[in-house]
């Protein structure tokens, strides 16, 4: 079923809910699924309708129009999306291929509804699983000398590609920060550890120095801050004194998998909305 | 912050949104959360609003007066309920104290919000932990041969203290028919099981016996049909073979008295619409 | 590093311990894990251990002399595995591609330690995903009017194969009891709800319309009677009412990944012991 | 069932399971748990046996001069406990009720197997609580400006009823070091974060800050360095952006109680070994 998806953030005051649900009523708009959110805290309000497209007497760009004087009045950031129209996501790998595998699975067997563009990788070992989806595969590796011209290749690929959203699946690489701000709230990392602990390089080898009893995975908009950008999805795995450093690599790409494939779902129905430096999931 | 919260239930339709917030922004009221839910099998549509009292012109009755065309309009079941009216709750209990002592330590330390009016039970052994938290507490012992007596006391008693729910806290009885329908929807047990799961006796003996993996805990309303009424919350502890049913039984308590707390809260907040059996819970 | 792994299950007495733990001190075995169980309820003990084959002077039959007189004394049931002979598994699936993608991925990147021999479905449509693994996959449709050949068809893939394993990986067709016997202990299913909760068929609709609040799944060794055997593994995850049958199966489907996964690795190496239709897992 | 607990770490080398069993088969110990682990990283063996105290011809001193020589030739750190001779715990607390609440219901319906001397508290606030349970109350202010004498009185009340165990339920205040010192391994603290996320003051808000989906919370041993003391148990619960900083406290309360009734459980009965700020915890 084609949804149009209106996401709005905003001071919060009376009458925003009143107001845009007139306005799906006078043109008839079936709304299947509506989430509000007022954030004491900030005074902020936000706010996910979904609309059954054929509801609507026009398109994306139409409800776009009508909904334009609202969110001026209102002072809204805000955005219409149509479920038709599926982002074009860009996957970046190295060497490890669980998250990628899991990621590609998703996407062939109909879940992850996406345009996969291209994968891009700085090591050619996951070219033929790749391949085999019917997704073109992009070499480029890193002089670690100088890595400039890898990135230079890499937002020429990302821009050809129209990308709407870039995925790093376990990329082990730092993007520049060029490429951060560029798309801003729209490049997703999977960090291997459970945020804000263990941040930078090898955090199981951390958990295991710690001796902590959970492991865990951070889902999370790419800032130009190591580690540090907003929290879409988290999740944790119990581990033991019998889980030595390679039982937590193992464990952990369980999870890895898991918190990945639901943040970038999250992302891909519009419903992650950032503030603060934080989110809100509309799951 | 005292809110009222409105909860309605009817098949769903469009304009219902903007109808009562149409409403509410007319008085300019302030709603602090707002959740939908459009139930595609059934064709319902469920909504719960809380809406700051003082942002109101009016008290609860009020909010009923002007709500009331446009419940009939759209054939709602609905209700209005006050936060500054505290629900009366009969606990009843049996011998065993973990679910007893752990929501008399919530209501206690302020985290349960409601009136708790009295503790019933069929035996003497709580009486001590009751008072000392200055609740009255009711022995009413049932005689297995004649079991009507004990259970027109409880229902007296129910009624006297004009009770708005009644939380069987592992009471150990099964309540008579009369007193089901009466308080249908309001009387909210705690099996030990993940239902449907081990219905009836000794559940923890029965997952030993099935070798299960997991052990688990239902809060529900309570119907006529045993362990069979809407399921308000769930939750599981995993086990292994190294637990005989005493660690089974210890290992559930825990599950049992977080899983009633949060039905109970659900409840207690106007959180749970019930419709065909099963539960919308807004959490 | 290679290791051979001691499992034995008896009636529980004194000495046990000592009588093994002497017998590899005799021959200098270097135990890297060790696992005990005594059952009061049945009587019975379980052990488990790991010894590092470079440590003993003999191979893994040479273990089986030396350590058959002991056997014999303490009436065990017992096995000794060799690390170095990888398990030879065949795995059957029929259209849905979750588990039997997840297996292969597992397969392929090292993590399952096995040798999977082929794999067997009614249908053609998972053909090419296995070929791009390197692993052969026969075609056996199965005719719902006369089931007979296809499974004798089966039989004589798993035996000319000399398969020590088979894994229903959602293969959505009852294996006739003869097989099953054959393979007592050694064909593993992974059943889509948290058993002894909806057994039989379209388990999710089942949980839908009870209104549980948890889902899950099951991995079990398959017996004569459905959905009844040992149980190996088993986990599930929340839902809520914004969850309709679609998305049960979805959520679901990395469940069913998750357990079989899990189940499977503890079966190949040797972690499992059954005894009195319930499983001791060492895990 | 009275037991015998010997509990061992060593460095690993060939034989010493042998030698104990051996011991224990010699006297016709009757072993009802049994747990070993090999640490791979530092060469250390850890053990523990639960033995019954009826199938010994001595007491626990008895066990302890037949063990001392093998003790010795592996160079064992090891103690023998007797589950008949309840350890004595002393319990800190200030103003919250719910980790103290928590662990005395245990204790008065008999789950927690151990002897309360008191409870110090540098409020008055649970002195009623704490004396309808029939345990004696000590009120210690402490003087910011001058906290020596507060902890003077503390250290001589823990050494005149001769306490084995400290617990920390939310005490406050940060134990002088000599306290810790005299106290090591047997000082239980709970900290409300999942460590070493958000060491230090106000762990919720500072979860809150950055936006996490997960809070947690650790049971750890005190040492000197804040926070970073072994970790004996955690757990999380998920929380999302509707939850503010108060949810976090009420939610977390829950996560508390859990994690630190389990980990004091652990301590209860000798099942946890610390080695290099590491915990192996036989559980």
């Amino acid at each position: 079923m084609r949804t149009f998806r209106l996401v709005i953030a905003c001071p919060d005051r009376v009458g925003i809910v009143a107001k845009v649900s007139n306005l799906l009523a006078t043109y008839n708009g079936w709304i299947t699924e509506a989430s509000h959110h007022s954030d004491n805290l900030s005074g902020w309000f936000f706010m996910r309708h979904e609309i059954r497209a054929d509801s609507l007497p026009f398109d994306a760009d139409g409800l776009r129009t009508v909904f334009a004087p609202i969110a001026r009045e209102f002072g809204m950031e805000w955005r219409v999306s149509d479920s038709a129209e599926r982002k074009k996501v860009v996957l970046m790998a190295s060497r490890e291929s669980h998250c990628l595998a899991d990621l590609l699975h998703r996407f062939h067997s109909g879940e992850l509804d996406c345009e996969i563009t291209s994968v891009i990788s700085n090591h050619e070992d996951l070219r033929s699983m790749v391949e085999w989806h019917g997704i073109p595969f992009h070499h480029v590796p890193v002089d670690p000398q100088n890595k400039a011209p890898a990135f230079d290749e890499v937002t020429r690929l990302v821009q050809e590609q129209n990308a709407d959203c870039i995925v790093l699946a376990r990329y082990m690489q730092i993007l520049p920060a060029s490429l951060c701000e560029q798309y801003a709230g729209r490049v997703i990392n999977i960090h291997h550890s459970f945020l804000p602990s263990f941040v930078g390089a090898r955090p199981y080898h951390q958990a295991a120095v710690r001796g902590v009893k959970l492991i865990g995975a951070t889902c999370h908009y790419v800032t130009e801050e190591l580690d540090a950008g907003p929290i879409i999805e988290q999740d944790v795995v119990r581990i033991s004194h019998r889980d030595n450093v390679e039982d937590l690599v193992r464990l952990g790409k369980d999870v890895e998998k898991m918190v990945l494939s639901r943040g970038l779902r999250y992302h891909l129905e519009d419903r992650v909305v950032v503030h603060d430096n934080k989110t809100v999931v509309f799951s």
